[in-house]
């Protein structure tokens, strides 16, 4: 038996997320499908977040077990003749017995990306989310500085959610500007259900002026959901990277 | 009655074509749909070229007649609110009631994309076609010089077209290195039925060194559709401009 860790990259707008639902084309669904006809094998493929629906990865990370005996360089090579077009294996290595795709997951980063142009771009519209309107980045930079650190997230997190406890602590939350647009890029110990996307729709609430930078501490402080405007739609939303080694802030400057 | 000339650019993986067909999603279909939301009216739209099912356009051109009072300039936005994602008007202008967007126009740009790279691109799988392998881009260039100036390109086209006149004129006809793969750039006075992707598929049996450069006009010249190898997919093509002036060397050196 050997242990597998693969970086996954998906174009997730025609999938009904990561996980596996019956009747429904998920990542991990297709996975498994193509795991059996490379290996004859049925294997459980382990995520290291359950992406959404609608919402893509550039680095999401899966673990497996296996007995096949293809070579781990050959790996993404045949596993990616056997995977549509939208879903692809960009890296592959052996790890150990124990390794866990989610539990031994230190720290995550996603990225939110907002077409602000006048005209729609075909091109990138299944990737970006459009705002109209102008946004103010100097003011969103400054509530994204409020967000860094330990904090309870009740109130930036869906008020579906089951989970107690809610502290995370956030490392990194950059608002970019792009061509004809902008990007929020934020990285975490961990992110509760729908949290990047309720963060982006706090900052894009700043950068519209209905909110001020300096109402992010309270907001976070009330705990409560309720305190700003809604979620934003998960096509803007790229899961980047997972990582296994700690945060170093000098490696991230 | 005014006549209008909109620019349009679509993502073509979801569209079965631009002409319209019964119970298939078109392009023609969608921007009649939608014309008939914005104004009203039943209005027949006619383009510059029918793509094929899964080719992309960032500079399509259709004309088409109104009876509408909305303002030209308010025209691309009024409209792209009752557009598809994948489907965007880019620019809208007034012209002269003999218009045609398909008998006016001089030459069309086309632009064919070919993803080179070992591990599939997920994000650019919809918009290149993947070819396996090394392409050497010297000979492919010289291939490309072959096919400029004025043929009958019957061995280039469709064997099912049933078009009598296939002598067409190519002004450019560009290999160029893009990020994972090559670029193929080619204008003309007009195109026979998958021509463009024919030409592409010749460019890339001369890459492979399946083909010499040097017998590129000899199967020219042959009109013998069976002397080259397959049409490669839509998917990597692209309808980039059309253009209504005359095409000038000097400003496309």
């Amino acid at each position: 038996m050997r242990r597998l860790k693969l970086t996954i990259a998906y174009d997730g707008a025609d999938f009904a997320g990561f996980q596996s639902q019956q009747n429904q084309r998920t990542i991990q669904g297709e996975l498994e499908k193509a795991l059996k006809k490379v290996t004859g094998e049925t294997i459980i493929v382990y995520g290291a977040g359950r992406t959404d629906a609608g919402v893509h990865a550039r680095g999401q990370v899966v673990h497996l077990t296996t007995n096949t005996r293809i070579p781990t360089e050959k790996w993404v090579w045949v596993f990616n003749h056997m995977l549509p077009r939208d879903l692809a294996v960009i890296h592959a290595e052996e790890v150990s017995d124990g390794f866990h795709a989610r539990y031994d997951a230190c720290w995550k980063r996603y990225r939110y990306e907002i077409d602000t142009h006048a005209i729609p771009d075909v091109f990138t519209g299944r990737y970006r989310t459009r705002i109209k309107g102008e946004l103010n980045q100097l003011v969103m930079r400054e509530a994204a500085q409020h967000l860094l650190g330990t904090h309870d997230f009740t109130a930036l997190s869906s008020a579906k959610s089951a989970i107690k406890n809610r502290v995370r602590t956030l490392y990194q939350c950059d608002v970019e500007s792009m061509t004809a647009g902008i990007s929020i890029t934020t990285a975490g110990n961990g992110f509760l259900y729908n949290m990047v996307r309720i963060i982006a729709g706090l900052l894009v609430q700043v950068g519209k002026g209905s909110l001020l930078p300096e109402q992010v501490p309270e907001i976070i402080a009330s705990r409560d959901r309720g305190r700003i405007g809604k979620t934003l739609p998960p096509e803007g939303l790229t899961l980047m990277e997972v990582s296994y080694q700690p945060w170093e802030k000098s490696l991230h400057p």
